[in-house]
């Protein structure tokens, strides 16, 4: 597994590009006492700057009981080696069980908000606070939310760019075609003037 | 370039495995006269059924306008052999050139709502009717849209879902990450449980 001693704060004008290419992530919550983590491969910025974001939560969730308690969230981003795990926590409940117990996860709390933040095996993370808009939260389980802190392991995401390469695969990001298949991001290109 | 008779109907319901794991889009528009296409990186389902999807599109686009003028748009997703025309697109305004014109891109109208469809090296497009959502319209540049019609290559989208093998490779879904650096959704995972 890799080493979280590698996150390094990301600025927050450049928080949007952790996100920009479609990863799939884990959310996790917590109201002070409780806490969970889920998986979510629906998400994506929404504004440079401020930071902010959308994601879809499921309004039956414990994820989003926990939510609104707190008005806060964070987003993980797995690496590849975590695709068991992300998998994993995306078909439980927290309901039903401690999945940080169960599935042996190690969490710090975030510097702004105190949510858990997972760093190992994963290649970033987003402190967020939610931007409370009822009626996209009922219509279309869709929550917004503003990036208050950030950071990513210096291996893959460097000087504000993500750099996926041969030598950093555990650290791609996942992206979730359906039923447990999932796609890294690998294969760099750079767009060239028509 | 690919050949777009390999274009096949997407049941509704499998329309949002389409866009699931995060790809740069393509998004189409037309009033009925004018008509543009533009890049758009922000996008995601928001549900399964009936298959609504946000996207993210500047206020001050010429799309935004062709779409309020409409009620209608359309997203297209580029294969890696069209990397090159996506930062184009989404490097100039529609005011200012027809980038159909400019960069030869051929379109087909929808079946549905006649929103303009591109076929060849993409790999699969989704026609959708807009949403009215006039605050997050204007608060996020977040745009709702249904899904009402969906096709897929179907060397590249297999029995409703997405199989990206290195025999396909000019069709994979690119994902930007800025700056015109783009990575492809390549290096398939099966997670398994734990």
């Amino acid at each position: 597994m890799t080493n979280s001693n590698f996150f390094r704060p990301v600025a927050l004008e450049h928080a949007s590009r952790l996100v920009n290419h479609g990863p799939t992530v884990l959310v996790t919550s917590s109201d002070g006492t409780r806490r969970n983590v889920m998986a979510a491969a629906w998400s994506m910025p929404v504004e440079f700057t401020p930071p902010r974001i959308a994601i879809v939560i499921d309004k039956r969730t414990y994820t989003r009981e926990l939510i609104a308690a707190s008005g806060a969230f964070a987003i993980c981003i797995p690496g590849a080696e975590l695709v068991d795990l992300t998998y994993a926590v995306g078909s439980a409940s927290g309901r039903d069980l401690d999945k940080f117990a169960r599935y042996n996860i190690t969490a710090t709390p975030g510097p702004e908000l105190g949510m858990p933040l997972l760093e190992t095996g994963c290649a970033a993370w987003l402190e967020c606070r939610l931007i409370p808009e009822s009626h996209t939260e009922d219509a279309y389980d869709t929550c917004f939310g503003e990036v208050v802190a950030a950071a990513a392991d210096e291996r893959v995401f460097v000087k504000g760019r993500w750099s996926f390469t041969g030598e950093n695969t555990a650290l791609h990001t996942i992206h979730h075609l359906g039923g447990g298949n999932f796609v890294c991001a690998s294969n760099a290109i750079q767009a060239h003037p028509l």
